[in-house]
Parts: structure tokens; C-alpha cells; sequence
């Protein structure tokens, strides 16, 4: 029986025995996993605040090493992890070999920039004795970590955006104690980065409770945490109706606190009749691709084309129908994604005004994605709101606008999106600026001449966007800035330099670029 | 009859007429405004939406010269707007010309700020198109302003926290339209202050929306304004039970939206006993001057004073009985505060365990705050809970603990708090160290050797704290950085040079100081 782990002791004294699925076989796996008890949670969250007491002021150097030691570990978990991920996600092993990598890159990338120590934002405003008609007192202010992060584990990302995730290693490298739920999918990938996480802690002199992971298949567990009161804030990626309930749930508590929920969107894509004219085939193969990649399980996958009704278009259209016909369908990540995928995409293809570009024939016995292209028209989703949701997997609905002003008409409308691009030949897009400043207000990320999938982790990106894309779009779940997430700001009024944190004192120790009087000082 | 301001339009349509009361004489003034109609509220709305598409990318140049002009149009109301702001607050000229430069200093730091430009946080990841196993695509993020904000004027800084105040220059400087809900405490200040702003936004030729006013002295109009689907975020300067209906009609909203509500806080004094040593007498004013400052109506003024329970500190309380009777009491700013006050102190002073140390005789015919202070044991606050609430007014609780180890605990019960205070010899202080780290998890601001009233509008301040002192402890409504919370970062991915904002186009021709590949490059 695998069991919780609770900083480092383990706990299965729960009655509750769970089993990961593997969607490929429709079969139980055979390892156990104990779901955690009341009590269970109550004690990792325990830990997790005492740990907080000593880990916050831990340095970014022991910081940067215990991410480190985490990425190793999980290297050194070898074929093991990566046959195990496949068997919980029905994904292709090239596929999880490419998300440890990201995962791995990711955490050593958080480590670089809390050794680097900069992210912490010190500004000093020095004493001004002489100032008249006041003197102004020296001020200096620096995020520092919140307390314990509660982080909720994403089906479509067994790796990069689970249990040493994104969340994770930007909780950790601000200096918050985690607690896991893990996602019931993938228990024993979850369980073995664990092990591995609390390995790293161990090795690097971690507190005990600085990492804490509890196994669930109901709400309790995740509901319980949310609430619990020494729990500052709230990670998660996944749907809207999970994302919402939590953040309810965070907001009914005596002391509210920030749920960050992404919580996908349709990513439309505009494109430019120009680049049709020349390009139909290859920009429906472009499309089709990103559509289908990871069987439509993106949170960035375009699940809305829009066009203009022309000839082009109509050739662009066929050219979908044929390069959709093209891809195998590929297994979903479980039973629910498939009947929900399946569901939603029936359910659009019935509404009115939609027509059936593409539909690949279903086979009965696979939780299988089976890909589709329908089309309908801007006039459509001026009206029907149903129209604008997201469908999960590989399924794209092209807009076909009878011109530039319906389109504009249309963006005007959309909800809040990760993302949104726009394609067409370089030197006409300038042409379509007014379409691009109405985007700007509905996305976190605006594309041009590339597609929505595929999130760059890097200083500049943006993995965010107005509701319901997320729950708080001042805050991205991907880049450095993810970190943010995690800290707020305190102010240091006439310490002594001997009780200022070292990103503070005067002769800046760390060697921090800091914002002093108002101007940025290098070093 | 005094309008509504929508926009450049006045309307009074409205059947509802408004008095403010002079709270010294409680009689009311002879002018009568207007209160706001649903459809002059969605007209305000409306205004703001349309002025937002301008206004958002309106130049850092043109912002701070309307931020500027706000600020001499103020200046410009002379005795006018001093006299008006005494009559509606109770508050001496001498306080309401010193706010005058608070607010109109605060204006002109936002101008510079939006002028340099750096607060857009650009950060730019260039292309690496050879990099392996994937090249990496141009990414290039900043700060955009997120839409229309309501503001909700403040009643105990008729300046500096109301119609043009910190809240509505940090959301002017962001590029968001602002609609201000009047408090009814000083209608004629807000009217005065509202022609102002709006002569500037004509003077510097801003789009009409991009200021609105609207009065009310129920909750229909603040209400309708919070849940406004073109609404992106709230500013509130209050109690908690108004800062909490406000979060909670954002939170129900289908699409949530940011409330940041400064709901003040007990802003706890801790004295090392080696001061009162020397100095108790001393000491005793300076804290008794801090409570009473501004009738004790700051949202800092020091609400508990903890100390170690020994003959210095018995000293200490009889010097605070007797500076405490040299203080008058002051004329609060309306009925409602003085009541409320006078309901709470009395409250506290019945509480088990609590003694009186002095109490100033109350005239039954004035609406002062008459001064309070009253001493209590460590091991109370640890019991009763009551013991931490806020009492609004010149009122403070002496916490007598009988060790450290008992000051501790009762710290780390302590909710969360706008400031901390920490006053001992300076040689002496870091023996408060552990203390010390036990206040940073509860504060926004941590104070050595001074008194938590006086905010200084700085880059470094932070005025803010964990709940319940604020809604959001990540954001602070004092200092630069206040704009923060009105901004969402975009990023925009391979974008042509010529589409991109002018804060990253990659000439730099703002002279940005912004990150490239993750390090900071100027200009």
C-alpha cells in the first residue's frame, strides 16, 4: 500500500484503498494507494506551518540546491517513472520524456533565479533627516514567502504541471512548504516524484514538512486543505467547474485566500485571407497539428479558427477536413475526459448553424480522443454563448465572418483566453492592428505567426489571462513570474541592519540589483 | 443642486436629494446633491468602458501631464476646498492643508512614475532560433491597465484617500478610468475635487469616461458599480464589514473581480522594558500622541500597546493616564464613527479582565472621541478574542505580559495587521529578534524606533497586510507600487516590431530600464 507522506513520515491508516486506471487498458493498475484521513491532513498542514517558520528565511543557495537535488532525483527515478506515467496517462513515452525534461529545466530553472535573488524586488527608500517640512524615515520593502501552498495536481501534465511542477517549484522557491492532492489518475507517478522530493529534502537539510502529499479520489481531502486556515494560498490547472469550486471555497473561508486557477481556454486563431490565398493546405496542417497535439489536452490547444468567408477559406476548409482525416486518434488521459470530450463535442456539432466538417469514427471500446472539425458563422457566435465554450480535445470550430468588422465584432465578444493569434503574411499585419489592440484586452498572450501550443518557460511569458481563463490574470502559472504567486511584499521601517533580512542590508551582501530612491542601482 | 459627474455630462435626474452634516455644529450644510440613478451609474459605466480603448495606451507623457494638472486644479481651489473639507470632517484646517499637499504630492510621484515608464515591467526573451532540441520564440511582456476601477471614497482622509486620492492616481496613472462613489460624509469636498479632476481631463484633452462621479448615500449605487460586468477591480478604504459586502458582491459576480479593501488593523506596539527604564514618561507621550492623532480615526493609529508587566511598566501606565487627560477630545467625522466608537470602547472596557486607566468625560452633546486607554493581561488576549478587534477612535489597550515567552504567543495570535512596532534602545532591539520574525509573518510593515501613524508615500512603503487588514496582502493602496494593483501583465509572442506597444519595441525608444534573457539591461 503506497502511502501519504507527511514531510517524512508516511501514513496509511486511512480505510479508503485507491487504484490508478490505465485508460490504454481500460484496466486497474495493480499498486494500492490509501486515500488520507482527516487527520492525515490536518498533520501535513501542521508540518507545513512549522516548517514555514524555518524555510522562509531559508537562502536562495539552499533553495537553489534543494530545487536541484529535486531535478536530479527525479532523473534518477530512470525508466521507471517514465513507464509509469505512460501506463496512468495513456501518453506516448516520447511525450513523457520531453515533460521531465521541461519539469527538470523548470525546477533548475526557479533555482538559478532564486540564487540569483533578484526576484525579490528590494527597494530602498534611505532616511532623509534634513527633508523638510518632514523628515523621511529609511524604508525598505522585499517579498517574502506566504506560508503553506496547497497545489493541486493537473491531469494533462502528469509531470510538468503536477507534482514538482510549475506550482511546486514556484512555491518552494519562494519559500513556501507544499502539500500535493495528488489527481487520482496518476498515483504512483505522483507517489514516486514524491519520494523523490522528500529524498532531496532529506539530502539537503530541508525542514520536515516542507513537502507534504496527500492521495484522494473524492473532494474531501482538496476541500479540507483549501479551508484549512493556516493554508495561504491555492494552485491549480484543470476545468473551470474544479477551478471555480475552489476558489469558492477559498473565498467562504473567515480569511479568504487567493486560489490560482487556470483553467483553459478556446485560444482562438484569426487568419488573414492573404495568407490563405497562397497557403491553405499548409496552414490547415499547422492547425491540425496543434489542435491534436497531446490529444487535444492542452490548455492551449485553438478550439476556434476565424476567417473570412471567402474561396479561400472554403479551400482551407476542405483542406482541415482532409489533414484531421489524417491524424489517429490517441488515447484521453481517463474515463471522464474521453465521456466529457465526447459529450461536448456531440453537443456542439448539434447546435444550430454548426455543420460537420470532420468527424473521425468512433471506436466503442477506446477512451480514445477522435478527432473533429465543424464550421459555423461569425453571425452564430454573436448569438449562441453555448458556442464559446471550451471543448476538451481534439475538436475545432471554425468562424467563418462574413468580414473584418463581424471578426472584430466577434473578438469583442470572446471571454478571457489564455491566448489568442493572429496569422497572416508579415507584412500585412499591421494591417489587422485594430483587430490585435481589441485581443489585447481578452488574452494573457498574444501570438503572431505561430500557434497557441507550446508554452515557453522562460522570464517574458505570460501563461495567464482574464477569467474565466484564470481567477486572478495579474499572475502567470508559467515563467519565473510564477513565483509571484507565492509572496507578498513587507516593509522594513528604521531596522537595524543587523535584523534586516539579507536582501536589505545596506552594503547588499547578495549582491541584488535594488531600486533605491526610486532608480534601479546595479549591485 | 449638485449633478453627478458622467464623464464630461452632469445629470440629476434623480429623485433622491443628500445633505452632508457639519459634524462640529451636526447640523446640515445648506447644499443639496444628488443621488446617482441606476441608469446614470450605467451610463458612468459605459462612459468608462469606451474611454478605457483610448486611455489604456494613452503615452506615460500624457498621463503624468493629466495627473499634474489634477494636481494644480486642486491647488487652485484654494480656501474654497479647505473650508469645505473642515465643514463635512470636523477636521482643523491645519490637517486638511497638510493633506491638500499629501494628495496633490502623491499625483505629481505618479506622474514621474508613469513618465519614466519603468512600472510596465518589460522584460524581453529575444529569439534563439538555434537553440536545441527547439528554438525559442521572441517573447515580450509588460504591464497593461486591466479596465474601468471604482473607487470608493474613504471618510477619514476627505483628501488623500478619496476623489482623487492615492487609490484614483495610481489607477489614472495605470491607464484605467476611474468612477468614483462619493462618501456621504463629504459630498461637497468631492464635488469641488471632481470639477477638478474633470477640468484637467479637458485641459489635457483625455477621453470623455475616463472620470466619473457618482453620489450616494445607500448602498444601491456601490453595489450596481461592483457588480458592473465592465468593472475590472475595486478600491476601498474602510471598515471591515463595508471592505467584506464589497469582496463578496465582487466574488459572486459571474466573472470575479479584485477588490482591494484597506480595512485597517490594531497596529500592535511592543516595549522592550529597557526603554521604559529610562524613559517611560517620554515613551507614554509619544504613544498616547499616536492614538490620538486625527481623533485616533488613521487606519494605523496604534490600537495595542503589549509590554512586560514590571515596575517600569507600571510607571509607564500612570504617565499614559496622565498624558492621556492632557489630551482634548477631538470632533469626529461623523455620527455614525462617533457612535459607533463610543458603543465599542465602552464594550472593551466592560470586557472581563480589563481595567480602565483613564477615560475622558463625555459631553453628551458633542460627537467627539473621547480619549481612552485601558490595561489588560497576555494571558486575556490569549482567552478572548473580542480583546483583538479594532476599535475605531482615540482608544488604546495596554497588554501587560508576564514574560517574553508570553509576549510570543500572544504575537503569533495576533491577526493580520497593516503594522507592527517594535520601540527599545537600539543597541538592545535584536535581543527581539525571534519576536521580531513572529511580527513579519503578521504585517505589511514592521516599525522600529517610531510610531506606525505617518505613511510616507514612497517607492518602498508597503501599506497593506494579511487579512483582515487588507483583501489581497500582495498589493499595497500607499506608495508607487499601489498601481500594481490595476495593471495585468500581456506578453506578446513574435510580434512584428511595428505592432508592439512602444515599451517594447526592441530600439527601446522609451529608454526603458527592462529585463532581456533575464537580466536587467539598461536602456
Amino acid at each position: 500500500n503506497t502511502s501519504n507522506r507527511l514531510g517524512f513520515e508516511s501514513d496509511n491508516s486511512g480505510e479508503v484503498k485507491l487504484k490508478a486506471i490505465n485508460p490504454t487498458t481500460q484496466k486497474e493498475l495493480p499498486e494500492t494507494f490509501v486515500a488520507a484521513t482527516e487527520q492525515e491532513v490536518n498533520k501535513a498542514v501542521q508540518k507545513a506551518q512549522e516548517a514555514w517558520k524555518v524555510y522562509r528565511s531559508t537562502s536562495g543557495t539552499q533553495k537553489a540546491q534543494f530545487l536541484r537535488t529535486i531535478a536530479s532525483e527525479i532523473e534518477g527515478l530512470g525508466e521507471q517513472l517514465i513507464s509509469r506515467a505512460c501506463k496512468e496517462s495513456g501518453l506516448p513515452s516520447g511525450r513523457i520524456t520531453g515533460e521531465r525534461g521541461r519539469t527538470c529545466g523548470q525546477l533548475r530553472l526557479f533555482a538559478d533565479l532564486v540564487e540569483a535573488g533578484h526576484w525579490v524586488d528590494a527597494v530602498i527608500d534611505p532616511a532623509l533627516p534634513d527633508r523638510k517640512p518632514n523628515p523621511r524615515v529609511d524604508i525598505r520593502r522585499m517579498l517574502q514567502a506566504m506560508g503553506p501552498v496547497v497545489v493541486f495536481t493537473a491531469s494533462n501534465f502528469p509531470l510538468a504541471f503536477s507534482t514538482a511542477g510549475g506550482d511546486t517549484a514556484s512555491a518552494l522557491a519562494a519559500g513556501c512548504p507544499v502539500i500535493v492532492k495528488a489527481h487520482p489518475s496518476h498515483l504512483g507517478t505522483n507517489a514516486l516524484i514524491s519520494e523523490a522530493i522528500l529524498r532531496a529534502a532529506q539530502k539537503c537539510g530541508m525542514p520536515d514538512g516542507v513537502f507534504s502529499n496527500v492521495q484522494d479520489a473524492s473532494y474531501a481531502v482538496g476541500t479540507q486543505l483549501v479551508q484549512h486556515p493556516d493554508v495561504k494560498a491555492v494552485a491549480f490547472t484543470g476545468s473551470m467547474r474544479g477551478g471555480m469550486a475552489l476558489h469558492k471555497a477559498a473565498m467562504e473561508r473567515s480569511e479568504p485566500i487567493p486560489v490560482f486557477a487556470e483553467m483553459g481556454s478556446t485560444n482562438p486563431v484569426f487568419i488573414m485571407p492573404d495568407l490563405l490565398k497562397g497557403d491553405a493546405q499548409k496552414v490547415a496542417q499547422q492547425v491540425t497539428d496543434s489542435v491534436n497535439l497531446g490529444a487535444g489536452q492542452f490548455c492551449t490547444n485553438p478550439g476556434m479558427v476565424l476567417v473570412l468567408d471567402d474561396d479561400y477559406t472554403a479551400t482551407f476548409v476542405k483542406s482541415l477536413a482532409s489533414t484531421f482525416a489524417e491524424k489517429e486518434a490517441s488515447t484521453m488521459l481517463n474515463e471522464g475526459i474521453f465521456k466529457s470530450f465526447e459529450q461536448q463535442k456531440n453537443a456542439f456539432l448539434q447546435e444550430d448553424a454548426v455543420e460537420v466538417t470532420y468527424i473521425s469514427p468512433v471506436e466503442k471500446s477506446a477512451w480514445k480522443g477522435f478527432p473533429a472539425v465543424a464550421t459555423t458563422t461569425g453571425r452564430a457566435l454573436l448569438h449562441n454563448p453555448k458556442l464559446h465554450e471550451e471543448v476538451f480535445g481534439p475538436f475545432t470550430l471554425v468562424i467563418k465572418c462574413k468580414d473584418l468588422s463581424e471578426m472584430k465584432a466577434v473578438a469583442s465578444e470572446l471571454h478571457g483566453q489564455l491566448t489568442a493569434t493572429i496569422l497572416g503574411p508579415e507584412e500585412k499585419l499591421i494591417k489587422w492592428n485594430d483587430l490585435a489592440n481589441i485581443l489585447q484586452e481578452k488574452v494573457g498572450r498574444l501570438i503572431f505567426n505561430g500557434l497557441p501550443t507550446g508554452v515557453e518557460v522562460g522570464y517574458a511569458m505570460q501563461h495567464g489571462g482574464p477569467f474565466p481563463a484564470t481567477t486572478d490574470s495579474r499572475f502567470t502559472s508559467v515563467g519565473t513570474d510564477a513565483i509571484k504567486r507565492f509572496a507578498r511584499p513587507i516593509a522594513f521601517q528604521n531596522c537595524p541592519d543587523g535584523m534586516l533580512p539579507a536582501a536589505l542590508k545596506t552594503n547588499n551582501p547578495l549582491n541584488l540589483v535594488r531600486t533605491v530612491n526610486g532608480e534601479i542601482a546595479q549591485h
